[in-house]
Order: structure tokens, then sequence, then C-alpha cells
């Protein structure tokens, strides 16, 4: 157990110091003589009270209390809700003349008015938010109480003491770290501030441990399956240690909203050097490539064995992977978004600039950039510091966005804000909305350096919002919960006292011709359609420059490959097709190691001297992964996993990393080839025997400098 | 000048880097040929037109800027208000044929889409928020133009270039550091973010260099003047540095909203580095005591020679001193606040518990503590990422609260945000009301570790808010703009839907005795004053407890005092008086170094078993320093200033510092005095000669480690 230096630098501000650490509880001393006068306490006529052992009754309480898939042996319970503790005294209680209490407590300085020290009695009391104590029932030396934690107790370990009071004073029961036990927030309590109503809805958002997150491209979107794995061993006590790590005070632990808040920037190394290390580069030589991880388990596991050592490296879908794990582990109902075509970065204008160089090629040296996607989390909250009405689901982004402000943490931020353009509400509701509705304004450049805007592209931004559905390996569109569809106008939806935009709105006159592009792969070689519809009763010759370029995911440029000029010629009213086609020679060099191409297309109307612009990526899938298991699934018996893959790019492969991890299957294993040559294949045969029946996936992912992003996965029915 | 590093780790995110720092602006190369093609510039048939020198007419457009109280030698203008520039060719310029434009930049990566290259021809554009350009006479060989900056540009040093369009390319002017210039805030343009519509104001708000921070309690209000100095030299300069410092990323540099918030995480140095080491401890051996400062112009002045090394100490008159530098240096208009008895710390649950032992003695390890005083800033704001009823004066706060959640910042927040109680909105509105609006409560703890509520108080927190009056050193109560006033009741005045508090509500038995404290002094005596009220038709005898502790001036116990009991005996219906008489001697041992006495008071009814409750804060004013100057006060003549200083306390001052500093008149001074024995008198004459004419300020403080908070000041009117 690591111990850490307290957040105590309160000498002359505070009267006492401030615990922000779960790290190590205090011990209560075992006696204490009352001070003073003569004692009330009672006279015993018959032998003084003494607690011989406190049980916790862990497995009937973790089954009630939906913790029963956690490995730690220690009691988990959910706040908002009650559990059965057991109390044996020297000899039976007596409730008219005994006298005890029961005190639970957190951290190194338990204080009562800070909510880290409970003090439960059979009396009555008029503390706020207490905790609630009854007793169940009395046989022989053993009494049950039925205790309620407050539904906005801290989350996080607790110590148990029970004293009793005796002529002399207080008796306490000795520390025992087998009745220290975990309080997580309740998704099924109703007080309870992330509770949802919905059974299957708790079933997959807290309970399921193995999901999907979708990337690619939105007309070719790609599944990645992760393992989320909150319930391994270790991976209650990571998420507890990183708010350790980050010294959030205990007492806003009971806070949802804060604790999300906290956590998004602690599961970024920047600024606080939490969990994971951001790197999009292409160099991942000092660490694991973000690419190659099959889940969140062992992330969170180094950060803790290794005390608060940032792991390398990730992009956003393993900030996203990992910080879905910390949200469902402690209880707040979560779940990983991807945003297809996100702008970021422009937080204010709502504008992401291209801009076009004399000759109508990209600028890339001044051009921002779009995600072709972007991975956040949605957490499920009530916020009792906003309006009510924008409870729900809320962003919460633990990606570092390097250029918002300095701010290395995003959200919560309310869904129904985003929707409805109330962006003033706390926290970053402006910057989520940006990056699914901004405009892409076009500029061109002329010979001299003076610029002009030359189109504006409102439908680029936020092409496609997915999550996982509910029971299925498939996407859900909800897209309709961050926008109004493309009918509405933003304008009419808009709830003027509570918006705040500051949108720059462009005139630009119409076209008499329109343009309309699309990319499709056949085969290897892909064809970039351009659509052109003249509207005019006039001929038109069209001048079109295409730009072709290898991108980063990041949508920031990696190389240009193709810059070519295409003559179109239209007859009045003419609507005409002209295909590009890129064969698979012209990219193949330059697209190893990243999956994404992009093309620009700039198409000047001789006549009228008006621009049209258009922009298209293409995700380009890999080769899959194989995933097979042994027949024969059954608690206890061996079965066999096999990973197969088949080199069938035109390179050898070398220096490929193979994760393989299976929960409640095996823990990740891992096999290194120094060479895949090309043609050739790979077949890793693996052997195991499950320990617990039900659904379990396997999952595998084989990434090398020169291949991401391949990855399986097979699900398995062990019976028991 | 100091060159950062950029603060790009951009590779595989942006394509290009984003330009943090205006430390060192870009060059931009002297001659550019064109690409390709034939050249279509204008054949000149006289010779080519040649840059021969930039003129910025300084004198002049700092006048109409409001810039000229500025002791740099560089222009300084507004932004969104015109300024007139001169360009001397070789020739006259001839409008038909010539070509030429202006480009103005900030930063290492100047680009156009970022604002960080702002380009002008004579020609339209659509571009938007661009600056204008006009020519606004031809005259021989020069034309003179005006440029009116975009009203919400980039806040910093540009460096300017001319560049003509020839037959062979672009011919641009030399990188010259004369024709950098400072674009400011403009609280004089309407169209400006801090538009500031009354001249008084803006006078006092914006120009005014000196001031006054009101400390102490609120009924014994101290005067502490201040230097704010936002025009003398380096200090502009380290308002920029600041923010280069912080890598405040230079687009963001145009929102006053973001500049403020960013620079109150960086006017302290808690997370990173910035200007002021925050200590409540009362050990300043390694640095200046907060208590010892002139004004911010040495603090500042430290931090930016010593290129960003923190200095030491502030407090939070110090932290609010010198952040109202800065925002009133970068023309954001801004006034120092003080809220007397201010709750901190208790974000979220609006409670401030302070807990009474057994005995009805303060239980000084548990309970909270309310600062006697605490000051912040407002800044005057059109608020764009909230309703626009929020606009106006917008609290920040630079003190680090050391433990609202880790974020070493505060606001800005609309006060109209937090009298209306819409606290949703960002920034940290539910922090700042909670500092003027909690409720103390008190528990009182029984002997078995018990706790009950016996009073809860709401009126003790946010007795009274003041900021400067326009044209007077008094204090101009504000109290109003945070809270309604006593006899409106919060509930009604809710505005429902953006409300959003989490307040416990108590429901306490009525008492039929009722209790009012006072405390005052009586020479050195101090007199406790408690009035009770018998309501009932019975007697009553009441049993009192009185604590009386010294306190730092955040309410930190330091050392209690005293602690009596004191019977009472009331006849039905009966208003008593009880006065307890507290000596010099009871606390003068203990009072050195601090200036805060205060007494809790329990008193508990025999007759029904109930409980009252108050407390008293009692600031002890020292001993005044004596300024003097000669009388005959006019520019260019040798002035005589005068500090006296007589130790009327009751023990010898060690190691005394002295502080004495006149902004236009003469840099800070100090002298150090290795004893003054008491009874004894000190005299320091500095002789100095004026260089400015108007009212000036002389300020100065005398400091040692057990009398703090000596000042003075006096205005002396400098005859031209």
């Amino acid at each position: 157990m690591v111990v850490f230096e307290s957040c105590d630098r309160s000498r002359g501000r505070l009267n006492s110091p401030l615990s922000c650490s779960n790290g190590d509880n205090a011990t209560l001393p075992e006696n204490e003589t009352f001070q003073g006068a003569t004692p009330r306490a009672p006279m015993y006529t018959s032998e003084n009270l003494i607690v011989n052992s406190i049980k916790m009754y862990e497995k009937m309480n973790k089954l009630l209390h939906h913790t029963d898939a956690f490995s730690q042996r220690n009691l988990i319970i959910r706040r908002g809700q009650e559990f059965i503790m057991g109390i044996v005294f020297n000899r039976p209680f007596d409730p008219k003349m005994d006298l005890f209490f029961i005190e639970f407590l957190i951290g190194k300085n338990p204080v009562q008015t800070q909510k880290t020290l409970i003090y439960l009695t059979l009396a009555e009391t008029n503390q706020p938010n207490i905790w609630d104590l009854r007793l169940v029932e009395t046989r022989q030396n053993e009494i049950k109480v039925a205790i309620t934690p407050a539904a906005n107790c801290i989350v996080g370990l607790y110590s148990t003491f029970v004293t009793v009071i005796t002529n002399l004073g207080k008796q306490r029961s000795q520390r025992n770290y087998e009745t220290d036990f975990y309080v997580l927030f309740n998704p099924w309590a109703p007080m309870d501030q992330v509770y949802l109503e919905n059974e299957e809805e708790r079933q997959e958002y807290v309970l399921n441990n193995v999901g999907m997150i979708f990337t690619g491209d939105y007309t070719n979107v790609n599944k990645r399956p992760w393992n989320y794995g909150q319930f391994q061993s270790d991976i209650l006590e990571a998420c507890i240690y990183i708010l350790d790590f980050g010294e959030m005070p205990l007492w806003y632990r009971g806070d949802a909203v804060k604790v999300a808040r906290k956590a998004s920037s602690l599961i970024n190394s920047v600024d606080d050097n939490g969990v994971l290390v951001g790197s999009w580069s292409g160099d991942f030589g000092l660490g694991t490539a973000p690419t190659a991880w099959t889940g969140s388990v062992e992330i969170l596991r180094q950060f803790y064995t290794e005390k608060g050592k940032p792991v390398m490296y990730g992009q956003c879908w393993v900030f996203a992977g990992v910080f879905n794990t910390f949200l469902r582990c402690l209880g707040i109902p979560a779940r990983v978004i991807t945003n297809f075509c996100s702008a970021h970065d422009n937080n204010g204008n709502l504008m992401t600039d291209i801009v076009l160089d004399e000759d109508g090629g990209l600028d890339r040296d001044v051009s921002d950039t779009i995600w072709n996607f972007h991975c956040w989390n949605e957490a499920y909250l009530k916020r009792r510091d906003i309006p009510e009405m924008y409870s729900g689901w809320q962003v919460v982004d633990s990606t570092p966005q390097e250029i918002s402000e300095g701010y290395y943490r995003c959200g919560p931020a309310s869904v129904a804000c985003i929707k409805m353009e109330s962006l003033g509400y706390s926290f970053d509701a402006g910057f989520v909305y940006s990056e699914v509705n901004s405009d892409v304004v076009y500029h061109k450049r002329d010979r001299y350096g003076n610029m002009s805007v030359i189109y504006v592209d409102r439908n680029y931004v936020g092409k496609l919002v997915v999550t996982k559905m509910i029971g299925s390996d498939d996407y859900n569109d909800i897209t309709d919960r961050y926008k109004h569809s493309k009918g509405v106008s933003r304008r009419e939806t808009r709830v003027k006292e509570v918006s705040a935009l500051d949108r720059y709105e462009f005139t630009l006159p119409d076209t008499d011709v329109k343009l309309c592009t699309q990319a499709t792969k056949n085969n290897d070689d892909l064809m970039l359609i351009m659509i052109f519809n003249n509207l005019s009763n006039e001929p038109r010759t069209i001048t079109t420059k295409i730009t072709g370029k290898v991108e980063y995911y990041t949508g920031a440029t990696r190389t240009q490959f193709k810059f070519l000029t295409h003559e179109v010629s239209l007859k009045p009213l003419e609507y005409k097709q002209e295909v590009i086609i890129v064969t698979a020679d012209e990219y193949k060099n330059f697209i190893i190691g990243q999956s994404f191409l992009s093309f620009i297309v700039y198409a000047f109307i001789n006549e009228t001297e008006m621009s049209l612009t258009a922009m298209e990526s293409i995700y380009m899938s890999n080769p899959p992964l194989h995933l097979e298991v042994s027949r024969i699934s059954q608690m206890g018996n061996e079965m066999l996993a096999t990973v197969g893959f088949t080199n069938t790019l035109g390179h050898d492969l070398t220096d490929v990393t193979v994760r393989m991890e299976g929960l409640n299957l095996f823990p990740m294993k891992s096999k290194m080839y120094r060479i895949i040559e090309q043609g050739s294949k790979i077949k890793w045969l693996e052997s195991f025997k499950p320990v617990k029946a039900g659904t379990m996936t396997l999952v595998a992912c084989l990434d090398c400098a020169t291949l991401r992003n391949v990855c399986g996965h097979v699900d398995i029915v062990i019976q028991p």
C-alpha cells in the first residue's frame, strides 16, 4: 500500500489538515477514558460488554449490491442501499442497558463534519445526510444490524470499528483489515446521483466488462473490441489510487460530477502525471503502441503497481477505454462514444479553416485538422450544479486536447446542453459543441498572400455519433442526441436565453454549378467520384484540382501523394459524373502504418470565376486477425485458443507483437515475431482452463510499425 | 528577451504548431519572388516603389488611445479604435498603379486563420473579423493610413511590415523593433468585449495606478494603500510574459474571459509556477512578508527579470493587488474587492461547521475556518459564453484556495449570477456564492462522540463586501450587488430554472431566550457584551462558556488564550446585558504578529436544555506610520519625504524593514532597522526630484515578525 504525503499546506489556513488520500485509513485508539466528571455510562450489574468479532457477510451483501463480479475478498457495497453487518459480543446484548456505537472512517484524518468519520448509534440524530442504522436481529451473542450509507456519501475504502460504553470509558474493537469495505456509486438506488432506471442499461453500462469501440470512417465503421475489466483484481484499487495520486480531497469523492471531472484530467499524463501518455507521432519505441492494447487492465495495473509512473502510449480510444473502466468500476454508468469527423481545438470560433494555395492545392502549413474520428465517454449523472433538465448523459473526455487553453480535462458537459445550445453551463459544453457542429471554412490565397473565403461546409463535421448497442456488438447511431437533424435549422431550435454562441455568419454568393463527391474502394484501387450539376442555361468549364494525402487519424497530413488537374465541360443543365481512379501503386508506399487517405477537391468555374470545394476521407481496413477456440467449453476443462494471421500485404512485417486476453479466461499474454514474411502465416495456440461460467470474450491484437489496428475477438459461452 | 520553447507537441495532431509565446515575433523574408507563371504585378513606367521608413506616430496615437501614461517608447494602442501610421516611399505613391500591403504579426508562427498574421490591402476582403485599412493622406513621398484593429483581435506585441509589389515579386520592409507596437483591450470602444460606458469609471478602473485595499473587520475597516503601477517600465512586458510563461496560445489572447481565467491561475505559483508563492504560516524568512509590500511593481518586475522564478510571499490582498495591475495594464477594467467574514473551501455544501466539545469550548481540530476578510478582483467584461444578462462585473480570484478540488484558479464568475443564484454558469459561480452566503452550523459533541446541530447562523458570512470608491480613498459598500438585503428571502428571488443549490435545510426548535453579542475595544482592553433576552414567563438560568483566541486573518486558530464559564440568571421577560472584560495583559503576549482576536460564546439554558451560540471577531489596529513631504512640490524641484514611527508597543521590535515607494516620484526604497526599542522613534528622510506633474501618492509600510500591517500614505500634487 502506498502512503501519500497529505495535501496539507494548511498551516495558518485551516484548523485541521484535509484528507486527500484513501491510501491508508486511520486507526482509532482501543481505549478512551472519559475526561473529568463522574461517568454517566450505564452501571453494569453483569459483566462488561466486549466485542468479540465483526461479520461483514460479504457474499450475501455483494450479491444484493451487484458487486459479486469483483474479485476482491473484502465487502463491496453501493451507497443508498442497506447492507447487513453482524457484531458478536462476549454475552447476549441487552438493548435496555448496553450501549454501543459503530464508526466507519476513511482516510488519515477522519472528521465527522467532513463526512470522513461516520458515527452511528441506535439513538436519533439531527446531523445532515447521516447514514442509517437499525437493529435487525439478536440471536445468542450476535446482533445483526442493517446499515444504509447516505446516498451521497464518499466513495472509497472504509474501515470499521465497534465501540462499547463501559463504566471505565469507551472500549473500541481492534483495527481489522478484513472488515474494511468499499462503498461505490449506486445506479440501482433512486436517491443516488447516478441512478439509472432501466435494468438492461445498468447491465450494459455498469456491469458489462467487455465492449466495442468504433473507429474508421462514417461510411466504413470499424469495430475494435476492448476489455474494460473493471472487476479484475487490482482494478478497483487502481481506480482509487488514481484519485489519491491526484490528491483529490476525500470529501469531494461523494460527488460523481467532481469525480468524473477530476478523473478526466488524471487519465492523461499532461499537467498532472496521470495514467496514460498520449502520443500521435507514430514513434512508440519507448512503450506500447496505442493500437496494440487489448483493454484497460494491463494499463491500470501497470500504473498501480509502478506507483504512478505514466504508461506509454495512448490515443483517443485508449483514453476512452481506460476512462470507461474507471467510471464503471466506481459505479458510474458509462459508455464510449465515437464522433466521426470531429472538429477540435477551436473552442470559441466554431470554425475549422482549410486554406488552399494559389494553385488550388492544400496549404497544409496553415490548415486546421479534423479528426477522422474521436472517442470520448459519456457518464450518466444527475446534475445538481446546473438546472435539472440537463441531467442524464454527460460528455467527459480524458484525451488531452493540446490547445484547449491548457485545460487538459473536459466535462462533464451535458449532452442535452449541447443539443439545446445552452453552452454557458459547466463544464466545457461549448468545446464539445464545436466538435460536432463546427463549420469547415475554405479559404483561398492569391499570389500576393491575400485570402478570401470561398466556401463554407456546415455539414462535414460531426457526421455520425455512435456508441455500442446494448446486447450487441453493433453500433447505435446517437447523432440526434447531440444535434438536430439536418432539416431543422439550428437557429429555430435555439433557446435564446441560455444560448451563447459566437458563430461568424458568412454571406457567399450562390454558385450555379453544384459539386458532390464520394470516395469508395474497388479492391485495392480507390475511386473518387465527382458529380457536377450545372444549374445554368449556359455551358460551363470547370478546372478541378485534386489533392490526395495520407493522414493520421487526427486529420494531420502525413504525406501528400497526389496532386492533379482535371478539366470538365458541362452543357447547359448537364448532370455529369467524373471518376478519378487512384491505383494501389500510387498510395501503397505512403499508407504504411496509417489507415486514412483523404482527398480535397477544388473546382474553379471559369465562366463565373467562382469556386467549389469538397473533402473526402477513406478508411483503409486491414487484414483480419482470426481467433478460434476449441468447441468444448466447460468450467475446469482445458481449452485451446488459436490466433491466426496471414500477411497478404506486399511487404514483410518485422518486430510484430501479438497480444491476447480473455477476462476470466486468462490474463493478457503477448508474443513477439521478429518477422512475418509477405505471404506467410502465423498461428499461435494457447491452452487455458476457464474458472468461471458465463459468456466470455477473447480479444487479440497484432501490431507493428508498418501495420497497426489489426484486431479480432470471439465470444465463448463457458458452461458451468 | 526570453525565448520560450513552443508549446508544440503537435506532431500527428496538428498540421502547424500553435504559437504560445509573444516572446519573439517572427521575421518575414525581405524578398519573395512569385512562383511559376508570368508576373501579373503592375508594370512600372517609372522606378520601382521602395519603402524608406515607417512612422508609428507614437505620441499622437498614444494620447488618443489613453496609453500616454505608459513609460514604454513603442506605440501602444487599444483595439477597435483607429490609429495613424505613415509610410515613406522613395517617390510619391500612385494609387492607380502602385500596390502595397501591410502585415502585422504576432508570435513565431504567424498564420492568417489563427489571427496571428494580419494582412491588409486597400482592396475588399471577406475574411471574418478583419482589421480595417484606409488611406488618409498623400503628401510628397509619405502616405498616411488609418488602421482599425478588429475589436476582438489578439492583445500583445505586434511587428510591422510593409510590402510593395514589383515586377520581380514582393519587396518587404526590414524587421524594425521600433515599429513593433502593443495592442491592448479597449474599454473606450463600444465593440470591444471590455467596453465600459462611463468615463469616470474608466479613469478609475483602467487608468488609476494607485488604490486602496480594505482589510480588518467589518466594524473596523482598515485601509491599505497599494501601488498598482501598471504604467511603470517593464510592467506591460511582465504581464505579457506571464501569459507566455503559462504557454497560453496567442489566438486565445483576444478573449478577455480566457485571459482573465488563465491569469487567475498564473498569478499564484501553485500548479504552474506562477508569479506569487502563497504563505499563511507566519514564517517568511525566505522572502518578503505579504504585509511588507507597497505595491505590485516590485513583484512583477522581479518575476520578469528573474525569468519566471516565483516571488515570495503573497496573501490574498497581494494576489488581488498584483492581479489588478495585470488586468488594468492589459486594458481590462478591474477593481479589488474585500469580503468580510468570507467562507471558503466548502464549495458545494454551503456549510461552515463549528464544533463545540462536551464542555462548550471550541473543538479547533475539526472546526472549519472563516476568513476575517478575503480579497478578490472584479473584471468588467461582456460574456459571450453565457447569456448576455450576466455580463458586467465578474469575480476573478487568484488566491489559491487550497482545497477547492485542485483548481487553483477562479472565475470569471458573473456577479449577477451570484446574486441571482444562477450558479450553473461558467466559471466557479457556486464557489464564490458560498464565500458570501454559507451558513455557519454549530454542532455540539457529547461525551461519547455523538454530534448534534445546535444552531445555524445564516447571517454571519458575507457581512460586508466593499471596494474603493471612485475618486476617494473610502470604501463603497457593494454588498447588495452580491446578495439580496436581509429582508428579502433568498428563496423568493431565486430564478428556479437556472438555480442550482444543494443547501441543507435544518429544522431546529426555537429557543425562548435570545442572545446577541458585540465586541469592542476600550483603550487596550476588550469588552465582550452579551445581551440576553428572556422571552418566556419563567425565570431562566444560563451557563455561558466563552472561548477567546488569537486568529490568523484566515480564521485559523493560532492560540486559545481564554476559556471561562459565566452564569447568568434571568427573571421572566428580563432583558439583561452582561459584559466580560478582557484586559490587554490577558492577550498581549499572544497577539504578536497577528491582528485578530475572536470569541466564541456557547450558552446553555438549564431549564429547557437548549443552546445558543455566537461568534465575534475583533481587528486590532496597529500604531500608524507617519508620512510627510516638504511643502514645495514642483516638477524638477528637490523634495523631502519623511517616514516616522514611534514604538508604543510594550516590547522592542527587531529586524524591521521599512519600504517606501512613490510612482513617478521614486522607485521602491527600503531600509532595515536591527532594533527599534520600546518607546523609541525612527525618522527616515529621503530626497527626490519629481519628474512628472499631477497627483502622486507616496506609500510606506513597516514590517517585522512581531508587528505587521503598519502602513501609511500621503497624496502630493506636483505642480508643472
